[in-house]
């Protein structure tokens, strides 16, 4: 199944069911209020979610209407709960070079994972206003996954059951402001300003063979201004969300609605760019021996698409604009 | 006003105005479904909200009945965002020497601020599950405030009127975890299972002089099975709740509904006591060599209470019991 949330004027927005192929929609408040409202209660109202869906590509719903990205918010506007890894432990090197930390001994055992704001994601069109673009405006390419109720000491293997949803994300950055909060241990805050989520959040079915051992196995195409600056893929990612899981769950339960991010996603081979400036530098730096890509500005644009091997891309599109406040 | 939120089977459970006394209360659910649509849509209704308090108040609501704090959950069972501070430094400059991490250079100038869970919020009287007693479970007594939307770059005195309720906290901790987690960087996870909540978020105006300069400025009373251990008082706060609203708005917006805690209450004099078991040890380390008050285990008892000088609770109580998960 594919979901989206309408702007309707309200903080949760309008819940609607997207076809397969993105091209027509009809909401779906009639089975739920909110795509929130869905995931509380979602053994009750999946299966005639699923009957919704199964009308809707069969063009069977006399109501559909042409599937609008303009008028998406972010699936879920606001959250219970937003988590957000770094699981791709070649850009996590890449990182400890260009912020200077110090060696993290658990690097490859214990997955870093932080807690972000889930009080206002933006939607994939939204432009995204920050105060200063002092403060080395960044982008995030990530995959991410939307559970039911996690019970506390979940293990990795059972975890995946608790996936109700993939969806992809840009967790917007300001990279001057990072290393202070990281060496005051209190992780990041002023750092971390609101996340955008592609228009669609969709079932791992959606994926197929795509969606394997707890990983997005797909490329996320990630261009600046027109530019493609990566296409990493998702299936390189060193702890699974199965295994991301467990760690957020060992000491609490985790509520339904809760948003868990892969962190950048990155890949080994070069060829494959990044999903993020700051990497791109230090990769310069490293290779070339200084970094030359600047962090953004007011005006550049930011798009991000992961593809499967068809060409289409299943969550949709993020295409934003980077404005001041 | 005070409000309080019923436990009903739903997520964000059922929405009640308490007397100020504390003696009884009324569904306020014909105004607002939820405490988060009352604060998501407060100036239209709160006009409506204080005339059934005044109503209530005045024992001219003839449904009104007995208050049971044993039905309540958290005021706001779920938010969209948890923020937590470290606001009192003779508490923050304890820790640090309790966990010996390094010396923070921007201590005293730029407030320490972790983002939380807040899918998960627990009632005044729940027990408290935790995995493990080896994790050295922990009490943080703290006072908060719920607020309005904030916007970017608000400033600290313009940030108060964003206040729009004062809450008692008590911010379980795991302190064998957190070292791990703040050397890593990525601030709290593991380390800060669900936090728990006394039963009534109230109005500022409620505590008359005692919310003063943006600061609750009444004792913190906590008991361990029963003893006291500490009386300290909320006006010692290093920053303003204002001035944590304006860091923590710095690069983006705040939500309706976001909470932010003011971090453990601590006062310079020893003679008031401690609000957590961390404090306590260390002190005991500095004064005596060494630290004998055990962290907490299964059975164990932790109440707190703010308390007016005329003995009132302006807040209710929290009392829970830790227990095994």
């Amino acid at each position: 199944m594919k979901f989206a949330t309408y702007h309707d004027g309200s903080r949760d927005g309008q819940f609607w069911v997207v076809s397969r192929d993105l091209t027509i929609a009809i909401p779906a408040t009639g089975i739920a209020p909110t795509l929130q409202a869905a995931l509380d209660d979602w053994d009750m109202v999946s299966p005639d979610l699923e009957a919704l869906y199964a009308r809707l590509n069969a063009g069977e719903e006399p109501f559909a209407t042409r599937f609008q990205p303009e008028r998406c918010l972010a699936p879920l506007p606001r959250a219970p709960q937003w988590l957000d890894a770094s699981a791709f432990l070649n850009h996590g090197r890449l990182m400890e070079e260009a912020f200077k930390t110090p060696q993290n001994p658990d690097f490859e055992t214990i997955p870093l994972v932080y807690q972000g704001a889930s009080d206002d994601f933006r939607g994939p069109l939204a432009d995204v206003e920050f105060p200063d673009d002092a403060l080395w405006i960044d982008m995030e390419g990530e995959f991410g996954v939307v559970l039911s109720e996690v019970p506390m000491r979940t293990g990795a293997e059972q975890a995946e059951a608790h996936i109700r949803l993939l969806v992809q994300i840009n967790d917007w950055s300001l990279r001057a402001v990072g290393p202070r909060e990281m060496r005051a241990g209190f992780g990041f805050l002023q750092a971390k300003p609101s996340t955008a989520f592609a228009p669609v959040a969709i079932t791992p079915d959606e994926l197929g063979p795509y969606w394997h051992n707890g990983r997005v196995g797909i490329a996320l195409h990630v261009e600046i201004n027109g530019r493609e600056v990566g296409r990493a893929n998702g299936r390189e990612m060193h702890f699974s969300f199965g295994e991301l899981i467990a760690h957020c769950a060992d000491t609490r339960k985790l509520s339904a609605g809760t948003i868990l991010g892969s962190g950048t996603v990155s890949n080994a081979d070069r060829a494959a760019g990044s999903s993020c400036i700051s990497e791109i530098r230090v990769i310069e730096l490293l290779d070339e021996g200084a970094a030359r890509t600047p962090f953004l500005t007011w005006g550049d644009r930011v798009r991000m698409e992961a593809r499967l091997p068809d060409g289409s891309a299943p969550f949709g599109i993020i295409d934003q604009s980077v404005v001041k406040a």
